[in-house]
């Protein structure tokens, strides 16, 4: 299985941090990669409404590229599932998915209310729109923020990791919660440690979609591909080939993962 | 891996047809089996509510025992989901699932709507009931029924195969399906020549939610089991063995699939 | 008329409270009993999801027995509204109901909003799913807990009346409640004296669904018995009897109350 | 038991039969009054937003005067559920309710889902803002028309019938509908004989909410009248006096009913 | 252009302050009028729900007036929005609207979420109906009140702006409100100091759907004027006539802005 | 008052029937310019989500750009409200708005439910889900398609003008529509004629959202610009600096509307 992570920001800086979670959650078989996109054309991050705009046409066109490379899956890596309705479309039989989903999806299945740890308010914001559109609001009990800048997370980790606790401990005591999912693919690190001193299931949102990602590659082999009429009708090649606009998505860093 | 999956049914009758399909399904090393219920005690099908108020204890009890004897995941194999969040309390870190959430989750990765194929109006009322419960109605196209009792879905193959692709194209042609989602196990069989000939996913109510089962126990490793408090709250050992009514499970009949 | 009150519980502890509540609240004409189930079969209390899921049966068990005995109503007296759907279906003209249901009912003419207040947190999670199938989310303003075991509500009375008038206070006074709904049928006992304290229709969880079931009861005579198609379609009397497993309901106690 | 049937319309043309409806339909010990409006400031018919309008203070000022005169309940004849939460703030400890959740409430203990049979569009749309309003979507299964206009359903009761007859047997076969709703009160009448011939519950709009009323007047005796903070408060008679608004209503016509 | 402010209300005592506001407000070539109605058929304020009904036909009454006048557009000028629809149906090519729809749709282009400062909570849990109708729930932080009863509001100014500005700063820090929407068209005077020194949008009920109005009144040149069938279809002017009810409103002040 | 409409495509052909109509439109004192963005940047239509994509970027800088250029507010012309968030977060004071909302907030003065006339299925389920977002499902009666693709609509402006006048005829005679929104800016033109032979108001998607910024851009003079906080929060100059990501946008085509 070829599984591809994308990082949809304009600096390397967060590729090697989840290469090596990834390593640590791949099956053996798979063959995952981590790329990241150019400096310049995409934001150091996305948690800006308008920063995540630059990522868009980026990911589209990554995610036709990489169907035609032959990958299995694609993840964009941003728990605002960026662009996610509008990569599916180009993208053949490959799969595509996106953080939130993947979570909301698993903590279904271990937990009747979850809440979800964003960076901050702005963030909270946006995600509660996403939550909303996946129809999962009766499932989300609280949004709750760390307020710290998304670029911040990984500059001091055990800051991070202190302030997820927090907020994960409130939501458990105060909101009903009955498992955590973590808003943003930079609060990675310190899920186990956490999860082990609270006591309910802490979902990642690195892991999740990529163990998701890896089921539903699975799938292909039963025919199931995204369908391919009313929203997953794609551009004929043609069309799509004639505006121009389809040429090689801009990769600045790339680190497999075997 | 270990997964047992649960005809809620009072007869072995349709245990040989799932295993054959599951062990196209499963992964090599997964060892699963199919279980079914005793006559008298579970009747041989669930389409009514009254039929299926039979199989709830035995359910749970069957949950509980599973997770006792080290199973991974239970599946319970009625598109009416019937029982999981009773069942899913007392399954200690076993994963417990159903086919309808299973399909609408693998669904959403695949369509933006979906339309199920349920037997009859019956069991068509039941299921818009368990959607609305998952929030999943805006993904929901139509409900649409083969007017084929559930017990007879096996009796004529072809007649079932038949009626499900008439009406699966019915779905995609008049109420915007993209994807169609099989609403009762007993539907199985033809489902990959339809998806062919139609060109859309049929996702059915066996394969779908075992694949999903296999992708969850493999989060177990991340120490993502269901959570314990709220609504996963179990009662304590003492207090269920005082209530007597956790016995053995009345398990019918037996078939390993490897 | 005659109604049967069901204690869906293992224990006959219950029966003599609900029985001299029901002598203060039915009409002179009205016969009623009050049945409890049998130890080892059903549990001491169904707060438990896999509790409650043990009574599934001998419900649906006891509805279609008690509408060939000729009673009018019987009321499944947990505020889960446990089993009402599958104990429905075999009713024949026989009317089912549960309290929260009825209790909701009764609000909707008294007030705009009331709370609920339910045992504990694992109670409140499972009535917060019932209210929503429901379609009541819009018209309750808060489920607040006791924090205090069912099968303990009856052993402090005092402890209980109190707490309950501290939560219900709170309701009114933080969270816009304008009536309260007693959220467990041991709740009962102080309900006067709460609601004169209060100043709220204080509405309890055995006399609202009783008095509902008696108005309901009136209504056979303009024909008003359960549709018997769609949802309501019940199993004919030779498939039903093939299965074997509609047998006596399991009846461990019984008290008239006249 | 005291209850005042208002025909909120300025005709006395239907208080006959109205009354004649109720005489067969109430209990012995209650005595009812069946009143209508003033020609001249209230329409006879209430089809129209605007004219409905138009019964809204006469409604409200009647409730207050019942209220002081000892009515137990009043009930608002109209299918709109007409000014039913102004006029219960001014209703001290008297009952106020109408059709439409009567209806409602009734055909929930009945069936799933009910379709509603309205006598125009204009009036199919209103209704539509108060069963959502009543947060009843998930239980309407269609609003069917009889394309009568109101004050024309009595003049050829013959038509009338056969149009209800046609419109619920087609919400029936087609909507999915378990029940009948009749969605007027001038729609009275062959209620029995079609309820017989379609074979599902038919509800009509002046027996349900007049059984409503007198099972609700039952729940006095047990503290449960309406809130009065919140929604609930009322104006305290010193300001009410103060608006020179609430002088007697405008009745146009009394009937007893014995 | 010709709009015409109404104030619902028996009592022209707010009538120059609204004046002196659209004054400030309307463009130049727009001429305006403030009327309120007649005390004794109106009372002073509509806080209560039995008082509003009492302006309702008044309302109606005035919109066909108005609307034979030849005025572009009508304000009833309650945060209720007090029989819009109503009066819509009889206002010809007239526009109707009141100041919650038009507040809530200023405030979506402004914010992803806004506040509301109602009067008391009985204003509060109307209004919350109100936006509910509109479908804007997903749009409002919350509903906060002042504990000031409406006809209180302009005796101490400055008390008045004190509290909005205390719940405003609340709601912006404690409950996600990105703007704020006073919630009475008396709450006015102090919007623009407030607005500055909070630093978001404070949106008052005056001058947003006054200038909403003046917007709608110009499109009629493209012929956008209410459509006359289903809910809009009006009752022709003979049967209007023969009810008798459609007489002149009781205007009790009037005053030009010009 | 200047404002800006954005044709989001790579393709100047639009411009000038654009502009013409926004002529027609426009009052006297507006300044406006309609831009189309550059080919091989942005496709020619936005129809597929794909398409959409490529422009997300560039509208984003171009509302930034326009912004500090001093304008009033920007369209962006394409029915999906095409990246309305992300460039109301770097619009500083400027208003930016799209035509969905804009016409369903029109159509919400005008009548109870309004039908939109989509280009093909393709659309019609990505406008679903626009609608959804902005709570306005209780007002869409249904999105109808002309199966015609976007950028073929100019071609045969006769066939055009007959296919949106048969489905607007349907929506009204069999979904229920009291008005017709055009669902794509392209399908202008025939508005009027249209309008008058259906005998409801037919909203167009170019001059809808343009009179509706006219109107928003009057209402900063009130303080009534964007709030700057939570979802409206934006990076500050030297963060959005620093990205590199801000050029200028990529205009292709520009005429000056006076």
């Amino acid at each position: 299985m070829r599984i591809l992570w994308v990082n949809p920001v304009g600096t390397p800086d967060h590729d090697a941090g989840i290469a090596a979670l990834l390593r640590q959650t791949k099956s053996a078989e798979t063959l995952a990669e981590v790329v990241s996109l150019v400096p310049g054309v995409v934001p150091e991050h996305l948690e800006y409404d308008s920063f995540e705009a630059m990522a868009v046409p980026e990911v589209v066109r990554l995610s036709r590229q990489a169907s035609a490379e032959g990958w299995d899956a694609m993840i964009i890596g941003c728990f605002y599932d960026t662009a996610v309705t509008a990569a599916r479309e180009v993208s053949g039989r490959m799969i595509v998915l996106g953080p939130c989903l993947a979570g909301l999806q698993t903590a279904a299945h271990l937990a009747a209310r979850c809440s979800i740890i964003a960076t901050r308010p702005k963030a909270a914001g946006h995600i509660a729109r996403v939550v909303r559109g996946h129809g999962a609001d009766h499932m989300v009990a609280s949004i709750r923020t760390l307020d710290i800048l998304t670029s911040d997370l990984v500059r001091d980790p055990g800051l991070t990791a202190r302030r997820i606790e927090e907020e994960a401990r409130a939501a458990v005591e105060n909101d009903g919660a009955e498992a955590i999912l973590l808003g943003c693919t930079l609060e990675h690190g310190a899920q186990d440690e956490i999860q082990d001193r609270i006591g309910v299931p802490v979902i990642d949102a690195v892991r999740a979609p990529f163990r998701m990602a890896e089921h539903l590659c699975g799938l292909a082999a039963l025919g199931w591909s995204p369908g391919r009429i009313g929203a997953g009708l794609a551009p004929d090649d043609d069309e799509l080939g004639m505006t121009g606009c389809f040429g090689a998505a801009a990769i600045g860093n790339r680190i497999e993962v075997r």
